[in-house]
């Protein structure tokens, strides 16, 4: 039979797991990640948009692999912003936190059009990215709009 | 028949795709770029480290998780070393142009060691974890210490 010490140390175990928090040693560590996360995602999403808007020759291969790194890059940034970390070198907005519902909604619609667009960079089909990259640049700009500081 | 200027254009526009250089507009995108995928890289290498070493619990989804995006951001940086950026907000040195052999054999190698870590990773096997996390830690250190300043 487990100790009751043991069982509260594998409570704990398990809690220390789950908050995204406990995952950065501090809130400079979380922003300076979140930060990184959005800047390899925004140089591929703007070689996606190149593309997209034949600022660059189509190429099959650069778009597929672009718009996967972007879609990758997608997921990264949300978790980081953790509680303490809305002071010091960021633009987020206090709304953030206190509208945290509001935030996820933006942060999961930008996640679900980059699908779109990397499911038409995947089959290659310029049309199909060409009406993709809309909504999904418009995804970015409503978040930026309403949770980042000028 | 293609006239020879759209041949000549074709040519130029294959040319355009191909060098990682006209994928920053400025020196210094290339800069930030390089480093904050690094920055993510080296976030979830972290993460790995830390169940390698006992530090964290172990958590099957959340090493694979981790070494997969550690894999992923391991072939990014490299590209980001351009011509003209290896002056401004950057530890790079010059060595990294002037014995660029060296430091694609070094940026090779942290690859090939991450690929391994990964293996152990989405294997769940712990052992094979912390004897490929040994090497592939080297081979961070080994780039930093020859290419890196203070």
């Amino acid at each position: 039979m487990k100790s009751f010490a043991s069982l509260v140390l594998a409570a704990a175990a398990v809690t220390l797991s789950v908050p995204a928090s406990a995952q950065f040693a501090k809130p400079e560590d979380a922003i300076k990640y979140r930060q990184s996360a959005l800047t390899v995602m925004a140089t591929h999403f703007g070689r996606v948009g190149a593309m997209a808007n034949g600022r660059v020759p189509f190429d099959a291969k650069a778009l597929a692999d672009n718009a996967n790194i972007a879609e990758e890059m997608s997921k990264l940034p949300w978790a980081a912003f953790v509680d303490g970390s809305d002071k010091g070198t960021t633009r987020a907005k206090a709304e953030i936190w206190s509208d945290n519902a509001k935030f996820k909604a933006a942060a999961e619609k930008m996640q679900a059009e980059i699908v779109k667009l990397n499911a038409a960079a995947k089959a290659g089909n310029l049309d199909a990215l060409k009406v993709a990259f809309g909504p999904a640049a418009a995804s970015c700009k409503a978040c930026h709009d309403n949770f980042r500081k000028d």
